[in-house]
């Protein structure tokens, strides 16, 4: 078999329900042979495509398609410096796609690829927030009776609802919440629900790193009698050594790394099993070469896997997930935000929820594709991100 | 630029409500221009003096008033013994004094020197005592409806109500406390609070170093389902490798450091995550060039400040303690003890408190001065300090 | 004094010397004044570009310029994922560009704004290396007559001479070097070099992370008897944690970090005290605000700095590194790379080397300034790098 | 595609070079599409064969051939007790024969499917040893033309040369070694051969775990100053916690593993970085599924690999050893024993060493074949170890 070699590496933006996706494309050497990879780094799309298209297209163009792991390690080390969210995207692109079309070329689904299944379908846990304890009540029963055992519930946007600050003259503007009232909320939110269902639903919650690291401790002990499926992002990157005390104090389960890009980051938690699921952003991190690695580096202290599921991910994305889902032994479960028709309609072959598990189709590869001239429709927007300028009552951005 | 030098530093000493307060003035080889800065060490006033003017005026004098970081470090190591409470004041005196001189050249408020704003204004937390439970809930409510979220709750003096202790014959005469009646009396005190209250409000304590360390555990464990915003000062500066046995059994956020002076005092603490705010008390750890690295350190451990801010700090460290609280991005909470009337008037340019935020004003450098001869108006009074030779029921002084 | 807040935000690429540089020019609401800061990702250029002008620019407008802290924050956490080279470097040059602006409304130069001078000038050490041992004596003894008293030496280039490898058939083609011979050599030349000049010139070595944990305890440990003032980056950041058992073995000086993003590479060396100087790219870490906060981070634990100071970074960056070194207490040793002629012309007020110590300019701010017409007659060129595509003799990329 | 299912498990024994090797032979339900894998373990061959065909035989019969990491964790769950040679053995035969049918089904050589070539050959050892140290040096010598560059020697057999054993009355007969004997003379073997060779070839050792603990820290450090590229089997699985002793003295490079079967005798070995090189047996591991997540598991920590390569494990087994080393990004090196004649005939596509490098085919799969009439020729013996036998001077059996 004479090699197949890379002859275009290109990205592909679009943003058919609103939010920036970006896939990238690597065409060969063979005509019609392509794979597509996800680089969404939603907030600086641009700065993704820049990178595929001014650096790696030249830097790959005639290599060995085969060669991913080679390739993969060339990417990271080629601008010296390395391991950051917009380079780690970029790379995650290039990655998924070869491994999409290691696939085509197999004529394998990926998860076969990848040593085959382990399981049939990847439990998946949906996301249930509202504005009364009443709502998001509701919103629980809906996914119940859609056959989802695993709901994770939230008061408000993250960091809770945001009535009644009380704040200093002539603050900025800009969302508002207060630390201390979401950590009571949730409290109060947790005997309600747990009130209503028992204990025969599998409850999940997020802070999205929201909260001081003492807070971090007292919320987590404060929630064990609940028993939690698993408590989600409690500490930020920079902050992780404050596990050792949580682990000391109580024994609700830990998912932690949706902002992680370093191995420095996640290495001492998983060393020292100071979490129990690992739910990085598979893009951001490097994609499915990585992402093996990392699963199989957490199977050896008994950690899950639980990647990060979210709308900032394409299709292609959360086909990776799934696909990696179904092989490693050390699967968890699987975020699962949906994905919307327009999506759908972008994205063919895009894996489907069916009470409560996600599946994979069965093509070879990742089993999905592109619309490009559908994509081409719904352009991104290159603006500053709001949501992340959230605000403390005295003023002070939230910086975790 | 020609070099500004040091002409002249001197110590004023100055009592408006009572408390000795010493404040250095460093004049400068400009006309009109030159710096206060806070020393006061109110127990031991004339020997801050005595260091300041005696030492520190003819070791600076001529020296560049720019250089402050080589002063603090020829200050600190001019003696070549270090690290205690009266050298640290004076430097303080002088490091405080050449900061606000760079911020009057500058044209500058110190916290823009410093970095800018991180906040519009400094969240403080304000001390309810009372000798009966009722007295203090009133005091409390009369916190909150002045806006205050953060109380620190004491039922009678530091140590507790003194009734009905049980001693031997002949004990000297003094202050006496029980401490194992204190604590029984401050969960008592929890307990009346948080009925009341509810949880909406954040409470704090202080136990001021007065409980043996076995006890210092039982307490914060104890207190732990009160959700304190803080525990303060539960352990001496000699016994703070309890905080270890702290940590491994309760959540409760732990403050500590107004008695700090040594760095080897606090080194360990931070390192380990053993308290979650650091307290010091910044003129006696030598000003603001100190407390603004101890803040940096402290910010990569996820430890907040919340400095000392008592009575016996002069206005013009409480203004210190202000700017840094605007810039410094691990802002915890302010004790804030109120500057009365005489004091106001000595310092024009004080902070000033509105709803529950204190709040600097906009003036180059620390933006305050003194009124010389208003302050020579209240002389300062040499006399042994009382309040420290508290006893236990057996007569022995509690030393920690 | 009214706000002065930010109106454009723009990223200059220039490669006067055929090295691409990337400064950021911030102007101000006054106008006229405006500030530079070094945002120079030598090999991903264009991406910087991006983030700064794409994304940072639309972010910032309007913003109060003094509030530098908070603007470092707003940057840092805007897009969600942090920590890595592409933004790090945009955030850098708007960082370094609010304190050229600060110092430029306090007529100060930024060393007199951070805290004034703590040393007259930094010393510094250069690079001497050649083909033979012959070559690389004389050009020591050339650095030695122009009074630099620190030298680091390399025999052939990083990874050593690449003579007589034996190889597989059929390898990539590339730039080839053998780890164990690189590691004999560099033996040689420090007995040679030793031989030659005594021991009265501090010598380095720079390993560039080639080679593995093991042979990096081996080299440390083989060197001690020729006591270097330090061995530099020996270890990837992905491998820090060999220094343990370096330390357990040898006293050779360890200096390390160019490669550093993110807090949790360098954290648990300095809390370990497993490195004795931190040498990071201020830009690749966001600038000075991060770089200050560092150095005082490891003043606490006695680690020294050791700015890393090449020819990829802009003359602009290399002021910035002095200013520190002028105030930082812990400062250690300046890499000095020298800038050449059409780089002094690009950027009038560049830092000055005489006599083996490099002196900042006394003019406000940064002190320097970029004639824009003339950089825009040197653009970048923008393709893959070469030099990081290393290979071993099997072929294998040399991936840290 | 329509499941490929599993229809026999069988096990073929065979002697060619009179070594009873062990080879596991899947038939699919597709006619002519088999995979084979190696089952070596030479000493049990009838045990390892009654597991294959008794129990996994039936066991899998119809399981769908695609899903390796299930079956191979219902083969290594299936009789409940676990992690033992024997199992372990019968596991990688089918493990490996399920990655040659897949490879086979994808049309892709091994390394292919498991990422691509990272090198393009595998750089191997060869042992040299002999009587006296002539006769070794001539064997180094004759290794170093053919271009291998890394050799291991031994004087004698392992434990060394038996002469002059000082022992008691009437010992059991067997083969005698004295430990400290042994030890004296590997110090002379390389005095004496760096003496030869000086230092541009890559020297190694094997002490095949027939010193006590403290004897192997002595010769590692008595060792160091001679550079070994690695130190071999130091230590027995029972006692890998004596390594901490070892590696806080000296610098020798570690190799350790062939002897493991279990999880628990190397994972603390690398988590604390215990060890250099990781030299397991694949098959008695569990074959690629084990091996390629152990070598995953080590690239974390920067341990290299470096499988054990004997006369005792099938060409099938070399096979499998270098499609990882063409893969792994960790591969450290290859212990090569050599293919003889009558191997190569039973088993056509066996690797090719050239020049110091071993070379995979590029034949889908594991690219090798086995000839079933041919291997029947060659039966294997079934009979008591002698070799393992060995004991010390006082008659006692060593063992570790």
């Amino acid at each position: 078999m004479p090699n197949i070699t890379i002859k275009k590496v290109k990205a592909i933006l679009t943003a058919p329900v609103g939010i920036n996706l970006i896939v990238v494309k690597v065409e060969t050497s063979v005509p019609g042979l392509y794979g597509l990879g996800c680089a969404t780094f939603a907030y600086l799309e641009k700065a993704v495509k820049c990178v595929v298209e001014d650096y790696f297209d030249p830097l790959l163009h005639g290599r060995d398609a085969a060669n991913i792991e080679d390739i993969w390690q060339l990417m990271n080390n080629n601008s010296y410096w390395r391991n950051g969210p917009v380079i780690n995207n970029a790379i995650s692109g290039v990655d998924m796609a070869l491994w999409d079309i290691k696939g085509k070329l197999a004529n394998m689904p990926l998860y076969d690829l990848l040593g085959g299944k382990s399981r049939s379908a990847a439990a998946v846990y949906r996301h249930a927030d509202g504005k009364t304890l009443e709502e998001i009540a509701e919103n629980v029963q809906k996914f119940r009776d859609q056959g989802v055992q695993h709901i994770r519930i939230q008061w408000g946007g993250y960091g809770g609802k945001s009535e009644n600050i009380h704040r200093p003259d002539a603050v900025p503007q800009g969302i508002y919440y207060d630390p201390k009232l979401y950590i009571r909320n949730t409290i109060k939110l947790f005997e309600y629900i747990r009130n209503k269902t028992g204990y025969d639903v599998e409850l999940l919650h997020d802070t999205h790193e929201r909260i001081s690291p003492i807070d971090a401790v007292v919320l987590a002990k404060e929630l064990e009698p609940f028993r939690l499926f698993f408590l989600e992002d409690i500490l930020s990157p920079e902050q992780g050594d404050w596990f050792r005390m949580i682990r000391s104090q109580c024994s609700t389960p830990i998912a932690n790394g949706e902002l992680y890009n370093n191995p420095k980051e996640w290495d001492f938690l998983i060393t020292n099993r100071l979490i129990d699921f690992i739910r990085v952003h598979i893009s951001q991190i490097g994609g499915i070469t990585a992402a093996r690695k990392l699963a199989i580096f957490c199977e050896q202290f008994g950690i899950r896997t639980a990647w990060h599921g979210p709308g900032d991910v394409s299709p292609v994305g959360h086909a990776a997930n799934i696909h990696l889902d179904l092989v490693c032994r050390n699967f968890g479960i699987q975020e699962w935000s949906g994905i919307r028709d327009a999506s759908l309609e972008v994205f063919p072959g895009s894996p489907e929820l069916r009470n409560g598990y996600v599946y994979a189709n069965d093509k070879p590869g990742l089993g999905i594709d592109i619309n490009e001239e559908l994509a081409a429709r719904y352009p991104c927007k290159t603006e500053p991100t709001g949501w992340t300028q959230t605000r403390i009552p005295d003023g002070a951005l939230y910086t975790p």
